[in-house]
C-alpha cells in the first residue's frame, strides 16, 4: 500500500526530478492539467524576449538573418526527435485541425476507399475528417475504439486515429493498426496531441504514413502554440497539400506566378509563419534535447499507476476510474467518473488543484512526467477524498 | 519643387507625426518596409509580457479569465473599424493564405462561374485560387490587372483581387469591381493585404462579400501575425468553412461529437489561436483606435507623391516610376525599375534605408503614414541619387 513516505522517495530517486526546476510553476498548485495546457518553461520567456529584440532591431532582415523563415522546419527538427521521425519528415506550423485537414485531404488523394475512425477521435478530428471525407465522396465510418481493428479490411482507404483517447485515456497501439491497413493498401494517420511528449512513439519504425499532433499540450509550447504535421519519407515526394500557399512553394521569394511545391515535408506549409508563437514552442522543446524518452514513459505509467492505486485505497466506492489498469493499454492521463464531475472539478481548482472536466460527467487528470510528482499525485487524491 | 526645407515644414503640420513616438524604431534607420514588416510599436512589448505573465500564473484558466479564446473575435472587431466593416463580420485567425483558402472555397459553394483574377494579385493568391478552382472544376481565369473589370460577363462567379497591387502598387477600383461582379450575380472577394490600415477601405459600403488580410504588414503585428478574414452580414448566417475545426465550432467545450458552425463569423475559425501572435496584432491595432483613416491616406498620398516628384526631379533618366502617376489609382508605396534592382536595394540598405527587392528588376518603397516622415521620403532619395 502507497504512503506518503513512499511517495517522497519516489521523488528522490526520480532520475527526472531536476526538470521540474526548468518550470516556471506557480507556487502552492497541483497542476495536473498539463495536457490540456502545459504550463511555461522558464527558458520560454527569454526566448519571446530575444525574437522581439529581434524584429525591434532587425526589421524585415530577420526573416532570413536570425532564421524566422526556417522555424517550421528548425522546430520540425525538434520533434522529430520527440515522435520518432526521420530527419526531414515534420514540419511545424498552422494548427492541428489544420494540419490534419491537409493531411487527410493528400491521403485521401493517394487513395480510394472510407476512411475509418473511432468515436473516443477528438472532436476536432471527426469534425475535420467528416467533411473531408463528404467533399470527396468517401464514408467516414466511426466505431467504437476497440473495434477500429476488426473493421479494417479491404475498402477502408485510411485509418485515422488519436493514439490517446483525450477522454478515457485509452492507448491505441498504432503499430498493430498501421499493420492491418498496410495490408489492405490503405493508410495510417496519427494524432499525436495526447501521447507525444510523454512516451517514445516512433512513427518511423511504426509506419505511420502521417501524423500531426499539438503544441500546447503535453509539449508545453504556450496557449496556442502552432501544432506540426509528419509526413514518411515513403510519401513526402508525392504528397499534395490542399492548401497551396507561398510558404509550401519551392521558392517563395521568387514571387512566381505558378505554384511549384516545395522539396520535402517543407511544402505542407500554407502561409507566413507565426513567429512568436513558434519560438515559444522551440523554447519550449529545448528540455527535450537530451531527455530519454523511455525514462518518460516509465515515470508517466509510475504516476498513472500511483494515482489509480490510490484513488482504489480510499475513494473507490465514490467514483469510478474509466481508464485502463493495464498501463500499456493508457497514455499519460486518468479519468475519473462521477455524477457531479463539473462541480468536483471546481471544488478541486478552489483546493489548488487543477484537473481538467470533460463533460458530461469526467474529472480528467492529466501527469507530466518532465514535472509533475509522486508528492502531487499523493497530495491530489488526499484532496479528492476530502472534496468527496 | 520639393526642398529639404518643405519637408521639414509638412513634417511639423502633419496631424498625425505625433505616432512616429508610439514606435520603438532603431536609430539612423530609413525604414520604407513597413509594408512588408511593420516595425514594432512600444505597446507590444508589454502586452506579450503581459500574456507570459498570464500564462505563467493563471495556467488553463487563461483561456477564460483573460479572453483568450476570445481573441479571435475580439482582435476581429478591431480590424471592423480599420476596414469599415459591420460589426461581428471580421475574426483574426491563421494566415492570409489560409484565410483565402477558406473563404474562396465558401465562396464556390455559393456560385457557379469561374473565378476571375488578375497577374498582379500576390503570388499565394494566385496558387490557392488556381487548386481550389481545380478542386472544383472551375476555371481560374488570369487577366491583366486594368482588364479585370471588361472581363467581368456571365460565367464569372467569383472575382478574387488584391486591393493593391504588391508589385506595381496600382489600386483597385474594387467597389466598381463589386457592382460589375454583383450585377451578373456573382461574389466580391478583396485581398486588402497591401491596403487595409493606409486608407479607409469600408467593405460594408463597397458591398464586398468577402475579405482577407494581413496582419504584419501596415497593421504592424509583427512578424507572422495572424491574418483576418471578412464575411458580409449578407452570407454570414449560409458561409460553410471547408476546415470544420473545434474552433468553428458553435460550442468548442462540448466536445460534441457533430459538427455545428458557430453563428457568426466565429464559424470561419479553425484550430485553436496562436494566443502570443495574435496578442502582438491586438496591441499594435490598438494604435488604430482614435485615428482618422482619411487623414492617414491624405498623408499616404502626400509622402507617395513628394517621393515619385523628388525621384522626378533627381534621378528620372536614370531610374522608371511604375506605380501610378495618378494618386487615386496607387496605394501607399512606389515601385522604380531598375536593371539592377536586387544591387540597388542592397546598396541602399547599406546606406540606412530600407526598402524591399521584388524580382526581376523592381526596388520596392513602401510609405507608412503612422511613422514615416517628409524627412525620410528627402533622406531616400537624396541616398537613391547618390547610390545609382
Amino acid at each position: 500500500m502507497l504512503t506518503e513516505q513512499i511517495c517522497a522517495d519516489r521523488d528522490r530517486k526520480d532520475p527526472l526530478a531536476g526538470l521540474r526546476a526548468d518550470f516556471d510553476l506557480p507556487e502552492g498548485i497541483v497542476y495536473l492539467d498539463g495536457n490540456s495546457l502545459g504550463p511555461q518553461l522558464r527558458a520560454v520567456r527569454p526566448g519571446i524576449q530575444a525574437v522581439l529584440d529581434q524584429w525591434r532591431s532587425d526589421l524585415i532582415a530577420g526573416w532570413f538573418d536570425r532564421g524566422w523563415a526556417d522555424l517550421p522546419v528548425t522546430v520540425g527538427a525538434q520533434l522529430e526527435r520527440i515522435i520518432g521521425a526521420e530527419p526531414g519528415t515534420v514540419v511545424a506550423c498552422d494548427s492541428t485541425s489544420s494540419n490534419l485537414f491537409k493531411v487527410s485531404e493528400a491521403a485521401l488523394r493517394m487513395t480510394s476507399g472510407d476512411i475509418l475512425t473511432d468515436y473516443g477521435n477528438f472532436p476536432t478530428d471527426l469534425y475535420v475528417l467528416s467533411e473531408v471525407a463528404r467533399r470527396h465522396n468517401r464514408n467516414l465510418r466511426i466505431v467504437a475504439p476497440e473495434d477500429v481493428l476488426a473493421t479494417i479490411r479491404d475498402g477502408v482507404g485510411v485509418v485515422a486515429v488519436t493514439q490517446v483517447d483525450f477522454k478515457s485515456g485509452r492507448l491505441h497501439d498504432i503499430s498493430v493498426l498501421t499493420d492491418a491497413i498496410h495490408r489492405v493498401g490503405g493508410l495510417m494517420i496519427a494524432d499525436l496531441a495526447h501521447s507525444a511528449g510523454v512516451m517514445p512513439i516512433e512513427v518511423a519504425n511504426v509506419g505511420v504514413d502521417l501524423a500531426v499532433g499539438c503544441g500546447y499540450k503535453y509539449l508545453n509550447g504556450g496557449p496556442g502554440a502552432p501544432g506540426y504535421l509528419y509526413v514518411s519519407p515513403r510519401h513526402v515526394d508525392q504528397v499534395l497539400n490542399p492548401i497551396t500557399g507561398w510558404f509550401g512553394h519551392v521558392d517563395p521569394f521568387l514571387f512566381s506566378t505558378e505554384y511549384q511545391p516545395a522539396a520535402g515535408v517543407a511544402r505542407m506549409q500554407v502561409g507566413t509563419p507565426h513567429i512568436l508563437s513558434l519560438v515559444g514552442l522551440e523554447r519550449a522543446l529545448s528540455v527535450y534535447q537530451d531527455i530519454d524518452l523511455q525514462a518518460v514513459r516509465r515515470k508517466s505509467v509510475g504516476l498513472t499507476t500511483a494515482f489509480i492505486e490510490l484513488v482504489d485505497e480510499t475513494v473507490a466506492t465514490q467514483i469510478e476510474v474509466i481508464t485502463p489498469r493495464n498501463p500499456s493499454h493508457r497514455g499519460s492521463h486518468v479519468s475519473l467518473r462521477h455524477p457531479a464531475a463539473e462541480r468536483l472539478v471546481s471544488a478541486l481548482a478552489a483546493q489548488r488543484v487543477v484537473v481538467d472536466h470533460r463533460p458530461p460527467d469526467l474529472a480528467r487528470f492529466g501527469f507530466s512526467p518532465l514535472f509533475n510528482t509522486y508528492g502531487e499525485v499523493w497530495e491530489a487524491v488526499k484532496v479528492l477524498a476530502r472534496v468527496l
